[in-house]
């Protein structure tokens, strides 16, 4: 499995670290970094150059071949490696991937798939920032990808799928969503109709489909939302005496509920609809994320995901391809 | 003060006795509904119909012109009343705004702009919801809006505006807010760059500006996110004996949080960009909530919120109207 020692803003040491640490008899990561970092022991193919944060996606891409980040997306597309873990650049990993590991047959663009931890289990949020303008058929096909996924690496039996829009019923959204309700209506999909922003946490849905944009606004808000409102919390408790006794007691609970919550526990994303397996972890990754990163990576090479979504997607693609109006040029 | 007894799911009951609780020497609400009802001795202006909460919202103002949130909403048009507070359909509120309150001169849309309490004071979310598609040129005029409001209600100084993004740099973002980001660097606002849903209660900003999908995805998912975060600290606290006695010392500073942080508090939002007062509230407003939203109104009229807008616009809006690209001819 590539790991780029370079993604993130925690480089290379905390990448290296969480590697290391993510090592069994089954996985082997592989460092793609620079000669003179401290590979801890792990196989580590040599780069020269490296994607800054900032960086424009497309020039990065074309501009830096021998970057970590583009080599290691690059050992997928080659065969040379099952997966990619990478904390860097996301537009750029993006771009590097529909280079270098190219889409699935019949796909239009990949989605990131996001696992939010609700009250009653795993959701997948898809698309979480790949595709900041997105059209009605692409959601459709985020569905179809979300829901292969709910069912071969979550084991959820015939997923529900529900469109996020700013109302439950189906005359309220944008133009998007409400185009791409009549195509979730008419698909095979277990489509359930709209959910708000403030049902993500409950559960009620096993698929949430939503473009980029809005996809990573949500996923920044809710991340933001639990972050500030802890820390509000505690401060909160530190104004008395009784508090302060309060906030000792609860700090078992309060880590729990945090460490279920917490982005890092899960890692990462999966860049689904590509000929390989792709995981995206935040920039701010620390070694735990890194190591829960390349878990989840493993699990998706266990439940081969890939090969799920190249042969259950096409049946499915032909479905997205009739309901798209071949009129429509946009984008 | 016009109020709409039968906005709401919790009709005329908690309305009325919110209503009843915020009469003032200053305040006088005035009660729009059924015969039937018992206004508690406040002012009734008798209605015959009513809207419902998803009814359509151009057919319901059209179709039912005696209906308690129509009438209500005329009244300020007819200039019998100062404002009015409805819980009720937001789209028909809007639309019975449109109707019979009319635009300020220049205004091409009115925007929904709530207040966010962040750790460090106020904050502006315009639009929340009145517009699920945008344009860049009306992102700049609720830019402008906000920013009066941030004045003239808030009592900030050069509010810093910021733009609801999926990353800081310029460069991030979906085709319209790349195009209203240009727009805002280009006013004569103090813009500051785009925001991230995550920093939106860390009071980073005054005013930030959004179409009213994003708006309403990003505040209904922050709303959402207290909710369930509180509630499952809750049941992780039940689970232990320390658990729940730390539950009993946190209480008062849960308490002053979830205060703090409840759109109950605030009450209800302004539309802007008309020439009266309409402030709108949740749907499942309570009487706490309802009182507080006609505090909210009473505060707009004694800041003669309108009439700086009225005042003030003219200006700035020539500057919108210059930014716009005359050959854009879209929605």
């Amino acid at each position: 499995m590539a790991v780029d020692a370079l993604g993130g803003d925690r480089t290379p040491d905390e990448i290296v670290a969480g590697a290391a640490a993510a090592a069994t008899v089954d996985v082997h990561p592989v460092i793609y970094g620079p000669e003179a970092l401290d590979a801890l022991g792990l196989e580590h193919v040599v780069t020269t150059d490296s994607v800054e944060m900032d960086a424009k996606p497309a020039e990065a891409v074309r501009g830096k071949p021998d970057s970590s980040l583009v080599r290691a997306v690059r050992a997928v597309g080659d065969g040379e490696a099952d997966a990619v873990v990478s904390a860097g650049n996301t537009g750029a990993v993006l771009a590097a991937s529909l280079l270098h590991v190219r889409r699935l047959p019949g796909v239009f663009r990949p989605g990131i798939a996001v696992v939010i931890p609700t009250q009653h289990g795993p959701s997948v949020l898809i698309d979480a920032g790949a595709n900041a303008d997105a059209r009605p058929e692409h959601l459709l096909q985020f569905a179809h990808m979300g829901s292969i996924f709910a069912e071969e690496v979550l084991g959820i039996v015939r997923p529900r799928v529900r469109l996020l829009s700013i109302g439950e019923e189906p005359e309220k959204g944008n133009q998007l969503t409400l185009e791409a309700h009549v195509l979730l209506e008419e698909s095979s999909l277990r489509f359930d109709g709209n959910i708000e922003g403030r049902a993500l946490l409950q559960g009620e849905s096993d698929v949430v489909v939503c473009d980029g944009f809005t996809g990573n606004v949500a996923l920044k808000t809710l991340e933001g939302t639990i972050h500030s409102l802890l820390g509000a919390l505690r401060a909160e408790l530190e104004t008395s005496i009784r508090g302060k006794a309060g906030g000792f007691l609860i700090r078992p609970a309060a880590r729990a509920l945090r460490e279920r919550l917490d982005p890092e526990t899960t890692g990462g994303a999966y860049l689904l609809g590509l000929r390989g397996l792709v995981v995206i972890s935040h920039g701010s990754s620390s070694r735990v994320a890194i190591g829960n990163a390349i878990a989840l990576a493993a699990r998706g090479i266990e439940h081969d995901i890939v090969g799920r979504l190249r042969e259950t997607l096409p049946e499915r693609v032909v479905e997205s391809s009739r309901s798209t109006n071949p009129s429509d040029t946009r984008g």
